[in-house]
């Protein structure tokens, strides 16, 4: 595995492949790809416990950061996908403080959260085999909890989901993002009335010392959206 | 695909196969009998994530309307079935109107609802394939967001549960209602004493507009629900 | 299947083999052992609603009796595991009676709780082929809802936990607890200090009336919690 | 399981379900039928190695008798099929006495054979775990080798067939059988014209002192089958 | 399903898309674009028995044709995958013309070939549920056996292997080919040196009435082949 | 991936581990122990096409060779078990020099063999991805042909066997091999009345350079068949 995703996310800007076919071969083939990580997406793609459970080792295998997005408030997912070895969980539809609590809850052993000892596949599978203590004590830095901030009422809530304790950063989704801002008239992930809210996104985070995070649909844009101070890039 | 299920239902009685085993073989199987739709069955059926996400296509490529049945509370996975490719969801025990709203938040887009965008295999299987705007636009009415009453509680919220803004209609749950009816001394899903009760369901969603769908057992019993005013009968 | 889990927990000690691949020759093995149940674990093992749905059978068809640990809070799940024929659900980080409730509710048909009628594979595979209002009899007391009791504020509401009904006993959770009780600072499943928080426990649902099960690493100390009265063990 | 396949064929006329999708839930529907046995196609039908691995322990968990039907000349299959727990293995497209000999060669352990050693799921399934040598030597005697005769040169080859060691029986199966009849003008099971080949059959096969079975499409005909001396019938 | 495969490679040159991952939704994918057919790869691909019973339907669920390459030799395969419906099926290694005998064999109902009767998923999926003569009379002209030329014992038996009756044609494997050509020094799918055997493998084909195919690894040489003759192209 | 299988068998003994569970997951418990290699059982063992294209990649990924058994005669899936990334396949009742033959041809590119190009999967996996030209060199000499001698023809073919081009080695099988001693009367993988044999095949299998390996189910007996020179023992 490279070092680990917290860390170079300090320094570098990574791009995530994005996978949403729940099948092993078809992540292998995505891992064998030169991007830095893969995403395996339970929200919108077709991925369910078994696929990442299964698709988690082939990311790895290839010495590939393995994040994973859950279905919209499927906590008891978060915390499974980190015992099956994700290093980072993306969480859709995060428009609330309690939200953030909730999700921060089943991401971080106590006391800093509530995740329920038991990471078996994810000791073996990131090296920590026999090794609790450590497994413990580097948990809640190992792993990342990814708020999504797609909605109007996100946005206002921003600065108290980026201080809520156990939050590591805030993904952009922007095609969601593009419906709320134009009130259900239209789609574009690409919206130009809304780069201005990925800016001040991106900056706020900047100052809460969390990381920011995007999906970019159209390469082109992956340039933009990192001078904004984006470091994780779904592309 | 045949035409839309919703305009379909404004003058036709519609039945749907009931699959409860979660194999797309024998999912084809049901489809390629002579019934309008199937009904994929996640509360009491065996169908999981996986299984929904195989089989939609074998009912759809049979040009059967295709149907969801959630377990209990499950609302992401009502926005999944849709994502997947499901013209309707059925929720089971919507009992309150605070139920019915969540759950019709879930099914549809925003404003109305708020449904995340990302329908990637719906948008391909339902012919929708590069033509975002109108999947946006067509969204919320091509898809029927089905709530189970089969309490107490939910016959006396039921004109709070048909009035809620979403909602497409209701499907009586005739066993777990007259398991309810009889105060859990009996199940008997042609019970005699509810049907004055089913009559009234019937009437209450025609005259909120919506539609009106039930679960019949024995097939006997088909011509009876249908004269009452229900259009989509499981058999 | 051998007689009645609930019959048997009143004169003997059960272990419990615990199966954390979700796959169903693997399951098959520890069924063929001599343990007198198989616990497939859905919160930190790998099991999902496919692998316990197809696992079930196998356990039965070699006369063990069939448990099955759900994720946290998921118990939409808690009444599909009894769907498919587990005789007993284990639910992780039950904290408060609230908790205790929800989890009741999905377990126990009504009047006692809320479960919703549809155990057609459950019906077969334990012998009630044909014969729905012997299920719904005996139902309630057929099938076992056994709380984790892993936190402080779980170990605060013991006594209002034990009191709810449906609840039919607790199962300790002895790394979680672990880490609960040293404030996050270790895991020892076998940690001196807690000794006398389960002989606690145990004593205190024996006085309610209720099963007091226990999860042990080392086998050695297994006889050390059934003289404390633990009568189910996972080893 | 119930008595040894063979030695109820000796007084009994048995049925057997025929199983054509490859997915375990559905034949445990075939095995909670009251049918003698179940047949798991892997010619015709759907089933492959995996779904046979575990299919078989849902018809043994049933009590029921467990057959495989192979492809066409995949005699690797017929002894994997032993292994997995079947007790009996029909072999299609058995035209000469080569090929009862090479099927032979692969069901019965040597001498009398060339079948490999290692059967450790049967030996478990079947009750011999830890038994080695009662399997080895009972091992011929309680697995049945049946050799489908379905052509115009089998049928010339029958004495011949039937005279080969470790040939357990025929099944006559009747729909190639008609095509062959009709030099490919039709296909009829029930062909009239082929009743005289049907009865002709069973009797070699009883003078042999082999199994006469057959393939029944039309149950009103499984009566005459019986009478004509066919004591393994698919129904 | 679109009008005959054997109808249009008449008139039409026709381009299929290659399946190697074994999974139905990432065939799916491949059957959602532009493509005339789908063929699925069992030989170097990772498709198995049940992947290609599953993935058949996806193809001709989108209106494509569909096409099966078998293993080396497994010609029992070839029977089954015209059983699960597939159109056209593609033997690898075809050195002979005892080989092509023995695939026409399997590929062809007598008295034409020895093929066994069975194809309940063929039948309805490709539209001929209930119709068992019209299969009979159709099934040897509706599919195609379509071995693969690709070693100069192949080239040597060019015409003989043509002249087999149940051949309908022939498809040139270039990258094997390459490295007869060049007794084993390289692998060159595009080489040179082997244009003018194309050419005389495509006219030769032509004068036996049958169809000339090919696989292209680089879409460049698409116009070429197709000058030379092939109908049916892998793109 | 660890250095070259054969070379490391020129100077080290090393250890197997038989994985019969054909399940990823359980591969990959396998692959996180100190084995040096993983052998994926295809003969006696669950592992069909599936399972063993997707543990490929669980060995692969912990640094473990990667070894498959096919199934008698099945020499289709020797090529495809290279095709999807094994280094080495063991084939069993290798009972005659035809038998090498044909086995070393599915095993070795021309002019060795007649081993067909197009592996993907393996390039990928192996770390060949982009380099056709030194895969196709590099082929034969990075994957090793073990063919298994276990019944009284193979011992007295053995010389031939070993002489065979491409084979690479002999694998003793010591339970089909007692039983042929035995002529059928017992099942015995340490019969001391064997050894004389087995002594005599690792000699033989030195003085033709060729690997020896073995089975060995009593651990006890490791050292001893060491010092027999054979230096692949699968425990
Ligand atoms: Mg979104
Ligand atoms: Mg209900
Ligand atoms: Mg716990
Ligand atoms: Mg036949
Ligand atoms: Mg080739
Ligand atoms: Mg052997």
């Amino acid at each position: 595995m490279p070092s680990n995703l917290r860390d170079r996310l300090q320094t570098e800007t990574l791009i995530t492949a994005w996978s949403g076919i729940p099948d092993l071969l078809t992540v292998e083939l995505l891992a064998a790809q030169p991007y830095d990580a893969v995403t395996l997406d339970m929200q919108h793609g077709g991925h369910d416990e078994a696929s990442v459970l299964r698709s988690l080792p082939m990311v790895l295998g290839r010495n590939r950061h393995a994040l994973v997005r859950i279905p919209v408030g499927r906590f008891d997912m978060a915390s499974r996908a980190l015992d099956f070895g994700a290093e980072a969980v993306i969480a859709p539809m995060i428009n609330s403080v309690a939200d953030a609590q909730v999700f921060a809850a089943a991401m971080k052993y106590p006391p800093l959260g509530e995740r329920s000892w038991g990471a078996t596949f994810a000791m073996s599978r990131r090296g920590y085999a026999g090794d609790a203590l450590s497994w413990l004590r580097n948990g809640n830095q190992d792993t990342l909890a990814i708020a999504m901030i797609e909605t109007r009422p996100a946005l206002e809530a921003l600065d108290g989901i980026l201080a809520v304790p156990g939050i590591d950063g805030v993904l952009v989704g922007p095609s969601d993002f593009s419906i709320a801002w134009s009130n259900g008239t239209l789609v574009d992930p690409a919206l130009e009335d809304a780069m201005g809210a990925f800016v001040d996104i991106a900056a706020r985070a900047k100052a809460a010392n969390k990381l920011a995070a995007t999906y970019v649909v159209d390469p082109v844009l992956c340039g933009r959206f990192e001078s904004m101070g984006y470091s994780l890039i779904a592309c």
